[in-house]
């Protein structure tokens, strides 16, 4: 199955190219770049030498769709909501990285990103990617929005103790720490290396377009209003999403307790794996890797629960986890492709 | 005015040779290390050749006494509980940087260090050196129990709202974020390079012993039990600390009513910078400096203050509030010596 | 095939299971701690849990040659020397990771490693396993001294210049800098993150181990004798080496005949990836991939080629070398399980 | 004395700003960055908040002449060749920081750097300010050509052997490693987080810009004809340049003799420090100070001398040098302002 990678150039498509590439069921097809198109990926991307033999391609909908199976929009927010529909529209499997279909709302889209929202049938067609949580949609899916790197942490550290009815809803605050690769290859200061070395930095306060997105999961399997307060920082780190999240407990309940809830709703699931009591993941041990790791804490002196929850944010918390819904797509095991041990140290 | 250090190997003791150097009223003294007595400083510390010429000597309380004005302990817990007291008793100055002298309960002390707790008599003498808050205290006392560094960080970001009336004393949660050198000279897996580089990792959830530290500051100031939820974080980066606490607010209150309140609180205090409204601090921009600076964020969605607070761990957060200390204690300027802009990039 | 590690809780044995993992046709059997026997595997790494679901075990040569088909020694010199002979003995397959073997001559050996030599016995029967190099040998052998990190980078990248007698060979300047995981998880102040974080070293400037196991493969190939100059130097990242080498042209050749010389030369080994005119590789472009990639250039002001050459030490440099050297012995194709692309960025 | 900052929101300017600060003869006067001209400099560098209090300004040649007793330049080159003559003009003393007046033939300087050269006439008047080396000349000069910072680590590694006549002048090899902020504030793909981090990366071979200037000052000082092969690497950190440099000696001489010579050789100069045999400086030790730390090693077995020279680039390297050539020309000692001990670690 030929699948094809618009956004060439950014990190999101070489961590697709390095996973369909091992994929037994997957072979890169075409590689879309604008800007780029003509020259030689490797290029680019000098580790791919000898490995990818081709061009990037210039965006054409028709040809893209004639020649490959499956197109992974690895775009950006903006650029998604234009190429989506008509790929869609053309019957081949899209799975979209970018925020442009994840949220239901238009309202609440144009408030947080900025930009016109994409148009409400598209929205309404996309299946949103969490692939613990949306298994069986997706599976019937031929249109995905895949979450984003902070909402997949986030939200697969929140359900368990949100479902069984045990967390004070309002109370949620998710301190996030990701690592550089999360802003792109895009130039800024922000990731400039003598800005960002030897620092932590907090950004958008109150106002990063990911808060909509997990309160809309949350509360779609809560059932509850949920209202979040969310921080992130960049760390000196190359990859890697840590979210610690604190949450009122409502009644008494052990950590071990809450290892045994957290073990079992993610029994069926090989890529959520919880720490024991008194361990905590650290983000290097799933880097390179899908897993989702989750550590838990009862703090009995303020009966609040604190959750670890650790992602490599270009694997789980992109492409591994939009080849994870392709696998879903396509009736294949869920790990196909993935099983791949983390690279440590 | 000679300073002796004693744990003269350790960086907190690298960090105030570094200090008392350019002190115009300091000079180092005696530097003490038992393990490495005889052998010269800079062949532990070759960036001190040619810069400090004298050996590591032994720990001898009467020596020490006379031959210098003022001590630093920069010895480990349980450790400066057995020197200080010989030292204090002698009528030397003692500015202690471990936490033997900072929690008044021998309880407490004993439930969260888990070895034995010094004397009464010590404890009730020893003043707790949070400059900014303490500065009168400190000027009248001899013996000086230094804060820890996320205490500093801690303290400085929270007062000024709990202080207020402004804040729901129970709803306090820290998340922090520490650099390695935090961790000390002395050999763990926790500090081995291939480890923490490209990781981050939590650590001791619920039983940090600086959580008994800040609940009593927090408390002593705003006259309310206060319990918190703290948890700390190893970043891959050698020095800084970056605090981001969340407090509930008790009536409404906008970001930049909340940025005047710590711009007054702090007006005197030249080393407590107030970030403008939507700027928050990083902690490279005090790296090497004793400043703590503070950014403040007001969600109106959830009616949460968010604080941002960072300083350099091995500054602010030991060495140079010592530093402070010692000025405050002698009558001098309060920024003698530590006027240094910070080592940017 | 059951592949026994021992050494079990080095990074070179993790890496080794990393791998060993993936490879179709090799499954993980004995790994063994003497220090660790009896614990789970995923509590020292936790990276593991919920893959490899074993204990550590005592060494005991008789159950390993039994219950195994392969054993990979990831043991420190000194250690290797005294299980490899027993078990070369019982007959089962050995892969040597360590230095013991990897000289011919013990008085060399001796002189560098500062410990006894292993028997001549062993040494005569043990194979160098430069996989390019000795591809031949190592089809017919049984046992296998693997390269050591520097080796392998310098060797490949020097070899070709060499054998087509260009090279002065007493013009040989190697300059290597190396990532920190080449000193293994042993606790170390040269490791620990707060000294060598932001921070470039050299050590043992005339005096590592490695350089007379290059001057030996070197002058195996050439002919001729050959004295080098070898400076190391560890960099702050985990992983990756670069060797940039020095050599003093014999007649006028520009660069591009020297690339087309290296790629006519590595021509069937797919390992080996030149880089055109221009272009060098960076040590991040072969990280957690078994590729050694070079980069040519030739000053014509001085007449002196200057070689860059990159490898992952864990990989090329150890555990993967290992791997393709296990799939020469065994008749499998040279690639198998190893073909992944780098982790990239 | 007023001291003026052409190039303001550069690394270059930040650190001279960090140092005129704390000089007890200088102070901040004009900092001019057209791109920001009217913007606080604390709005750019938020860590000289309460401590720089201006904007940046327009460049305007007769204001900073009058308001001003000193210029620096920290622009680029191509940029400073506009602007010195007119300041040099105006009789304002001059202290260039870029590239342009460095070499003093214009053929060389279009050579490597692509653009024009100044005019010859300031070119003539310029005096390379390498302080160590030519000290008599830069106290009576008013126009200084501040060195690069490569030149400054490899000329004070390599004069004492060549002066003393001991060295091959044709067998030079100088192989460099960088941390990242010598690329400077502009962003590049180059100085991106993600690229740089956990990567080692050779560039320019044999087209560096600061070759010529350093084969121009060892050829002036040793009066023979010198040509080096010289390789430069970004190593990932933000500050620091090692440099290793091998030189075949002539004739028979210890590490110990070659040592003695060396402390010798910089006997009156405190910025200059060699390391006892045996003992190799890591740019960490000189980390945020204006000394260079000097280690050396003679292999026996090749007759080769191995220099390691370490400064901080943006200190020693760049704005330190700048401030120490300030004191000479002025008369001051020649350590004023910059006698601070390296920020370690």
């Amino acid at each position: 199955m030929r699948a094809a990678i618009i956004g060439g150039t950014g990190y999101g498509a070489i961590e697709l190219i390095r996973l369909i590439n091992k994929h037994p069921h997957l072979e890169v097809g075409c590689v879309v770049s604008n800007s780029q198109a003509g020259n030689d990926i490797s290029e680019s991307y000098p580790h791919l030498t000898e490995i990818i033999n081709q061009p990037f391609e210039k965006y054409d909908a028709d040809r893209l769709a004639k020649e490959n199976d499956i197109v992974f929009l690895a775009t950006p927010s903006g650029v998604s909501s234009k190429m989506a529909p008509e790929l869609v529209d053309k019957g081949i499997k899209v799975i979209d990285l970018s925020g442009d279909f994840r949220l239901r709302s238009q309202n609440e889209y144009e408030t947080w990103y900025k930009h016109s929202a994409p148009g409400e049938e598209y929205l309404s067609k996309a299946v949103y990617g969490l692939s613990e949580i949306y298994e069986e949609e997706i599976k019937r899916a031929t249109f995905i929005a895949n979450p984003g790197c902070y909402p997949t942490a986030t939200s697969l550290g929140l359900l368990p103790i949100l479902k069984a009815n045990l967390a004070d809803s309002k109370s949620i605050i998710v301190d996030a720490k990701s690592g550089v690769s999360g802003a792109g290859r895009g130039l800024s200061l922000t990731a400039h290396y003598a800005e960002i070395n030897e620092n932590v930095k907090a950004y958008k306060l109150g106002a990063h377009q990911h808060i909509p997105e997990i309160e809309q999961v949350l509360k779609d399997e809560s059932g509850r209003l949920v209202t979040i307060t969310f921080t992130t920082h960049l760390v000196p780190m190359t990859r890697g999403i840590m979210i610690t999240a604190y949450v009122n407990l409502l009644g008494k309940i052990s950590t071990s307790e809450v290892n045994a809830l957290y073990k079992q709703f993610y029994e069926n699931h090989p890529f959520v794996r919880i720490r024991p009591e008194g361990i905590y993941p650290s983000t290097k041990e799933v880097s390179g890797s899908n897993y989702c790791d989750i550590g838990l804490h009862v703090d009995q002196r303020t009966n609040r629960l604190t959750v670890i929850s650790v992602i490599d944010n270009l694997v789980k918390g992109a492409a591994g986890q939009a080849i994870q819904n392709a696998n879903l797509m396509n009736g294949w095991a869920v790990s196909t492709g993935l099983e791949d041990i983390s690279l440590y140290p």
